[in-house]
């Protein structure tokens, strides 16, 4: 039996908003761009990595994280890593990229739904601690308690006096976990505005993708100031010393996630760390947030 | 079919350990003393408190914790106590009082046992938290995360550099939690070295009881100032102004139920209060620890 | 400050119901009737047992619960209790009495608040599988998953289809346990139409019983009869040989805590059972679904 | 800082086996092997299929799963896939690929590690149970309560009666995630031995893979008749109506992700649903038990 495919989800709202109401600099970035091309002008680069130069580097990354997954499981380590970042940032493939050879049994990626409404009353930390690695273990959040400040905020499913609340928690849990020497690694996705659209219109075009849409998304593209309100008010206010955030621009995904496992890899010392095989992060694509570009 | 009844728990540890290892003094106080007697010289007073007194004093404040449950519901505020206090201080017997008349649909009673070796090597507080209330809730713990501090240091079953985590991660944990608006009572029944004694070998004997010792009880005897050093640090560096300490005196066991019942009430606002009734705890037996007798 | 104390809950709605719309019979047998009469004809006594006599059969039997949970702990059997009855049968008082001397480290009592709307979407055994006891553990259940073919029925929470389901898996789900070796032990506690209305009554009057009564109260007084074809019904289906129910008046409530007791110290074999002092339980009072009187 | 590489995991137990111990007849299929060769020759074809063809095959199918989810999200209906196998069998890998494009948040892969050892007191299935999905959910297991069957049975980390009462309580269970309309499909991957050999040789070799090797599965080579003993008794037992093994020949990777994919495709009815888009499963890869090569 052959039922219809459905339509353009989401009726078709991003491709009306890409050539509608978008500002006209995103609109005219968009037309002509070809595949590889860089939209955002302010990137430092052109085109994209090529594959070739991207595999060549990704992998030794892949087997320095390996090692690094092997020594946590004989020293007992803990590590935890957030992938933050708007929708369509690529936390998604980017946590794909760095589990790939990672065995699952200890390396638990961690996605969790809206709260439900119990949830919703108990202590907004509460249901990220139960994730959180016993020895040998790695977590990797796909979106993390960090909602609160960011989505939650710009969308208006928690008070202003919540997000306080977040505010002046953060600094005092992630110490802790700090102290705990469970390793937290905080990584925030830069997505040009030029470039969401262009995954977003994918999205709506490509079979595949279309799951990636949520009714929040469509929405999200008119809030596109508000998000950057968000997103450096939070980044300011919660980059401390125990737990700094890591800015990786990633309107290229491919040294995006390049950059994401180095990121990892230079924050562990383990057994067989090659500094030469994992390399400098590019100053161009990777800063804290005091020096974030774009 | 009958089978025999088991010989004295312990193969008898207390009774050895009173007649023979317990200081002279502590055997001449057990001595001659009367079911009702007060044991300890410095306890405030000679007998304990009659039933009928007690009977009087407790009903009122009973209908106090039941209009508290009820205002909780409402105002889906969130409650947790803990009791701590040495073996035998009378934790169980205390917090059966207090929720004698509660709905346990939502006043739940936690009595966790030791960790599995999973959860040995997660973060200390983990465990813990996963049973923090949601809306209109209270929890009551029969130990808690102070085990770090005392138990678990008394018997080696922790580090002294785990013990200093616990110590640097507890305000922090705390303050969040009154930050969340979840109300933290924290109640250390204090009891008197030969009134402890005495509660042991009652359980030693009494077939009721006897489920009451375990192997620590017995160890823990000889303890006795390992303990007390234990305790006076926990106390000193754990009473902050968000989660204070109320100790209290609980060689009478009476009257430590009022003064815990009263502790709870004067913590928290609700519809029906009624501070006549609650009374004011006694002076004589409740303490902070700057000021802690015995 | 004293704020004044609530009026009576749920508007009074239960002496109206007593006095109005109750049945004549019941109206008749509530009137003149003194504290330890027995209100319903049917009963086979006319008097609640007396105090003393209570104490006394109750002494053995908690000791010889005492001597159980010994036995569990060494042996690291698992036992499964589940109390159920209509609202004011003396659910929660007879667990009470059942676990008022056991080591509430390993003797849990599961008072379920009803599910989120995520877990109203899972497998309905789901959550109540969680709280199954790890070797050497109690758990007594204050309803279970009896709920769906009795109170959410009767109500509308469930759907016929949905209660179906349950017919259909329960067996096969209990037949699982006792295959495990874990004892399930399935307690319904019958209380006649008059005394119930009584205790509700006295619920609404005593305001430390107040809590007690919650909106579905009032309201299930008026389906009485439908109450009683959903238990017959969930009575005869689900009483397997492996999971058998036993059914316990209740009205008079010491009685029916004492013949609780046996029946669960009956079915296990343990270190130091003693079956002259647990007793033959009062065929009066105690019976199978088969037979049950009232 | 540059720490030296790990020697060859397991002091090259495998490459020692593959040597010395294994079959003439597999170290002679080993030999000469080209990389896209089809070792056993009982396989229906002698090369792995290339790598254009799997792609053009893919991709629909990879459509019809981003489908098949958004339809569970629309209807609430839930999904559960257990993937068994021996080592090296493909599971993890066929799980990366039928999960490719899901919405993570509603699409959980779940590969518990071994049990606590409180866990191994409680209930079999508890654990698992934890995990099945809410509405709308997907869950894929990599390894199962099957362990039970096979692996704890090969290495005696089960009793002989403990599998007993896991054959015992088996079909029950599935039978009621049936009746639950909870769709369960198991998929057992069979491996041959040569290419099982191959892989984990590979792996011995491979920083990327080493990982993967356990001290089970060297020890595991030794044991592949008790293993196939174990796994035939296994799927005749457990190959019930509501719940069929679909038994797929993995010695190609790339055949048996697009048979798994197909299998559970076809397992379900989804709008947009295109029976030709997904394509009849090569019977020459795919059978049940009763029906199975290799
Ligand atoms: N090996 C251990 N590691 C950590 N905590 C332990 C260990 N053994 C016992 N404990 C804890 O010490 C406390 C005191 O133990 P015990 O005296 O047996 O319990 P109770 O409070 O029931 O008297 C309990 O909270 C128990 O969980
Ligand atoms: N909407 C609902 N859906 C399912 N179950 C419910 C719902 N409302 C109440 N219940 C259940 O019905 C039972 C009886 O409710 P109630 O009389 O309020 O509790 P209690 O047992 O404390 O008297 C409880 O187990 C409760 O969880
Ligand atoms: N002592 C044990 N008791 C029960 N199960 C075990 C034990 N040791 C290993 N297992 C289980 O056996 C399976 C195979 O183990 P292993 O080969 O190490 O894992 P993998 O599936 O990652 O290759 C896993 O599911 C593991 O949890
Ligand atoms: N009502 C809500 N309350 C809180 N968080 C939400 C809500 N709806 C969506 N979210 C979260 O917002 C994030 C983005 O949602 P989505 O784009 O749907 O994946 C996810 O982490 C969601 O869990």
């Amino acid at each position: 039996m052959t039922r219809p495919s459905p339509a353009l989800p989401l009726d078709g709202a991003i491709s009306r908003y890409a050539e509608t109401e978008a500002p006209a600099a995103i609109r005219e970035a968009l037309k002509n761009a070809k595949k590889n091309d860089i939209l955002d002008a302010s990137f430092p680069y052109r085109q994209g990595l090529e594959k070739a130069a991207y595999n060549a580097q990704m992998l030794p990354l892949q087997i320095q994280m390996v090692r690094l997954q092997n020594d946590l499981r004989q020293s007992g380590r803990r590590l935890v890593v957030l992938f933050e970042g708007r929708d369509a940032a690529g936390k998604g493939g980017t946590i794909r990229t760095v589990t790939e050879n990672l065995n699952p049994r200890h390396a638990t990626v961690v996605a969790l739904p809206k709260p439900t409404e119990r949830e919703a009353t108990q202590w907004y930390f509460q249901r990220y601690i139960d994730w959180l690695p016993a020895a040998g273990e790695m977590v990797f959040f796909d979106r993390s308690w960090y909602n609160r400040a960011v989505v939650e905020h710009v969308f208006g499913f928690c008070t202003p006096e919540q997000r306080e609340h977040f505010f002046r928690q953060q600094p005092g849990f992630e110490e802790t976990l700090a102290d705990e020497n469970i390793t937290l690694v905080k990584i925030w996705l830069n997505v040009g505005r030029a470039e969401q659209l262009r995954r977003m219109i994918d999205r709506e075009r490509d079979p595949l993708k279309q799951w990636k849409l949520s009714a929040i998304d469509a929405e999200g593209l008119h809030r596109w100031e508000d998000y950057t309100a968000a997103i450096r008010e939070m980044l300011r206010r919660s980059h401390i010393p125990e737990a700094p955030w890591t800015i990786i621009r990633s309107d290229d995904k491919r040294r995006a996630r390049i950059a994401a496992m180095q990121t990892i890899l230079h924050r562990m010392e383990f057994e067989g760390k090659d500094e030469a095989a994992i390399g400098a992060p590019d100053p161009l694509i990777v800063s804290d947030p005091d020096l974030r570009h774009g």
